[in-house]
């Protein structure tokens, strides 16, 4: 059976692999500073090509290009397998803290360190290295391969969805693997099968056209107060929300999500060590926990600022007040329609001074578990790694609900970045191990997925 | 009569305080930064000394100085009239607004330009050179005087009570003329016979021992929405306070109080246009407005932070958040009595957890119009300025309380300082005109005391 060769031909290619992950990490590719978006775009074209990837740049406006490849499969040419992840990196900054150049992509024992080691070049280079891997051993790959490298993933992907549109047929697949996949302190690889959506605005309000001496504020209204006020009518200490008709789109977790949700791992002592907290919220736990984490809609308050916050006393009457506030939304909910929903809540409360600005606004996404797309990636997980764990959503965002729509296929998430390694901070690594068990297993994810229904 | 002869040596001599007040303008004294404090005192005091006045420097532990001035009188050895003053002066950033050298002391026209020379050098000369007037031109003072000039104003006084206190004696007097005094926009000088009391308390809360990402929200609770539950308890959107007890021990305006308030010129349109408000907290007007401004307590929010304040968005679950409240107090409440209602308040409503720091507490003052030392002062500001406004009390909070009440003595703020002459401002000046109005004002009072039961 032709899957061991492949597999042995991933073991024998490791220095390859980590060689061109090293040349992808020496080119800087910050979204945030439009630093070396371009070039990192051709150097990825050319890393899908030595690869005997086919592959191109697609542009749309001024918008940082995404790398395109392609690999038709004459085996199954019935089924297609795409690929998403992101060339761009996150800032470096603090730069004083790393100890090496952030870009060196340095090699020490099993680690590979350096800003996007793990996240997402570590990931990419895994996927690129499978399919060369097929190519290279059996001379083609068991279904049409895809992929779609964006390069502007960590500032929220704002054009995604405009790719997706427009190269909507070019990118037509029967399944996703996501741009990441976590492993977790016990070397277990954590599949997920969605994630939430996210509504983040700004409300501001303001009173008069400037501060004023606290004197004065049994005159002039004081916006802080209006914040509190109207913050107040949005949510109960227990968390859950109070805007008329929130839930009613909600979709309750399924029999088979709870069967998942029981057996998902989740230590709450050390969660709870870790951030000196004694009790979670509602004081949840076990299952009710687990449910939050996958499927509680929330309302938080990300930050919040007026008057003065320095040292010391300052007796000032504030002119303006401004809250940032992100509600993260489950399957089912639409942004929009949620954003009309605060919107015409602070109206009924009174509060139509307050302006509200949107800083995004992401549907939830989640592949059911009954899909035969997950057995595939459940048993080449299980294969690669040796364990697993299944997941029915992260509890963080990313734009996978405008694959799973716009494409209409299922997206799973599952990948070789180690929990602790740094993504987005100084001193980001990878671990050669974990790079290995997951080229494998896309191997096998390939492997399996062009042989079932 | 000899008061005539006095007032001519004002005119006359007016050259002179111009000169002594740019000396002292020359010398930096920023209490803020411990810069210049004690080579001022050293020159306050010579000055002092230099217009026939005996002076001396007073110390306890570490404090800043206090310049202590005095002159006895022959002609009525039974009175003593006090002169309360400050050397320090504000930070003078931003540097770069400043047209000048803040230390320059240039005279231009009918200004005097630098940091100090309306608060409070400007203030202190008036009533120097008015005392200096009389020794020239009648070998005396009417009745005894003293100077206690401090150097710690601009940072809240944290020590005059412990001066106070400690030279009881020493400083006992029959009155007292407050270190300030605003003449108004149609320069009318305003005769305020009180200031509100402030507590100024900074409130924090914190859930967990570092920031999380926000899709923990369904986990871990956020301290911000804490405060907001916390702060919606402690007063109502009309500016009612809903604090146990809070106003108990309020003594409402007597008859004589609201008879003043009525006559007292306030510009409520003027006011509305310089703030770009359209009405006033609670729709209050007239009367209503002047009484709040005199008399009303308030629970003002400062400042309020927490989470990620900067540009755009970011998805973060706060470890602390912290609020700046500061409460006006009117005569007859207790700071440290207010102080435990609060905490009474949060610890019954369940708040226990958030902590408090208190930054100040300073109870009210008011001296009542009835007092003859307020005939004094207003027919001597009706003479020297031809026209007064007579004001219950500032909005605003001083030291007053301590004065009235370890050296029982009335106090009356009237003085020289005009209303936009950018006090704690770049290019702060003072008015040669005013000064002069305000230094035949300090003889007149002199002489009126004198003389007055």
């Amino acid at each position: 059976m032709s899957i061991k060769k492949v597999l042995q031909c991933v073991d024998k290619n490791m220095d390859g692999l980590v060689k061109d992950l090293c040349m992808l990490i020496h080119q800087p590719s910050v979204s945030a500073k439009n630093q070396g978006i371009k070039k990192c775009a051709s150097l990825v074209k050319n890393t899908l090509k030595n690869s005997g990837i086919g592959a191109e740049i697609l542009s749309i406006k001024n918008y940082p290009p995404i790398v395109y490849g392609e690999v038709k499969s004459k085996k199954n040419p019935n089924k297609t397998l795409l690929f998403y992840n992101h060339y761009d990196v996150q800032p470096v900054e603090p730069i004083e803290l790393w100890n090496e150049d952030p870009f060196s992509g340095i090699v020490k024992g099993n680690r590979i360190y350096g800003r996007g080691s793990s996240d997402d070049k570590g990931e990419l280079i895994t996927r690129i290295k499978a399919v060369e891997s097929f190519l290279k051993e059996t001379g083609g790959v068991p279904c049409n391969i895809k992929f779609v490298i964006e390069g502007e993933e960590e500032i929220g992907s704002p054009h995604i969805e405009h790719y997706l549109k427009k190269y909507r047929n070019k990118f037509s697949c029967d399944g996703v693997i996501w741009e990441f996949g976590h492993v977790d302190s016990k070397n277990r690889p954590i599949i997920d099968l969605g994630m939430k959506g996210l509504l983040y605005v700004e409300l501001s309000v303001s009173e008069s056209i400037m501060d004023a001496h606290s004197s004065l504020a049994v005159l002039i209204k004081n916006p802080a107060w209006r914040l509190v006020y109207a913050l107040k009518t949005l949510r109960d200490s227990s968390g859950k929300i109070l805007i008329k008709n929130w839930y009613d789109d909600v979709v309750p977790l399924g029999k088979s999500d709870i069967k998942i949700l029981k057996s998902f791992p989740f230590n709450e002592r050390e969660f709870k060590k870790e951030f000196g907290i004694e009790e979670f919220l509602g004081k949840k736990s076990g299952l009710a926990a687990k449910k939050s984490l996958a499927s509680e809609p929330t309302c938080n308050i990300a930050g919040i600022i007026s008057g003065y916050t320095g040292e010391g006393a300052k007796t000032v009457l504030p002119a303006e007040a401004r809250v940032k506030v992100d509600f993260r939304l489950v399957p089912n909910m639409n942004p929009k329609k949620q954003l009309m929903r605060l919107k015409h809540h602070l109206k009924e409360k009174g509060f139509e001074d307050i302006k509200i600005k949107v800083y995004h606004g992401e549907a939830a996404a989640r592949t059911s578990p009954k899909h035969p797309f997950v057995s595939d990636v459940i048993s080449a997980t299980r294969q690669s790694f040796g364990k697993y764990i299944l997941s029915v959503s992260s509890a963080g965002t990313g734009p996978m609900h405008a694959f799973t729509k716009i494409l209409n296929a299922p997206v799973i998430a599952v990948g070789s970045t180690y929990v602790f390694s740094r993504i987005h901070s100084p001193n980001e690594f990878t671990r050669i191990d974990l790079l290995k068990k997951a080229t494998k297993c896309i191997c096998i994810i390939m492997d399996n997925f062009s042989s079932s229904d």
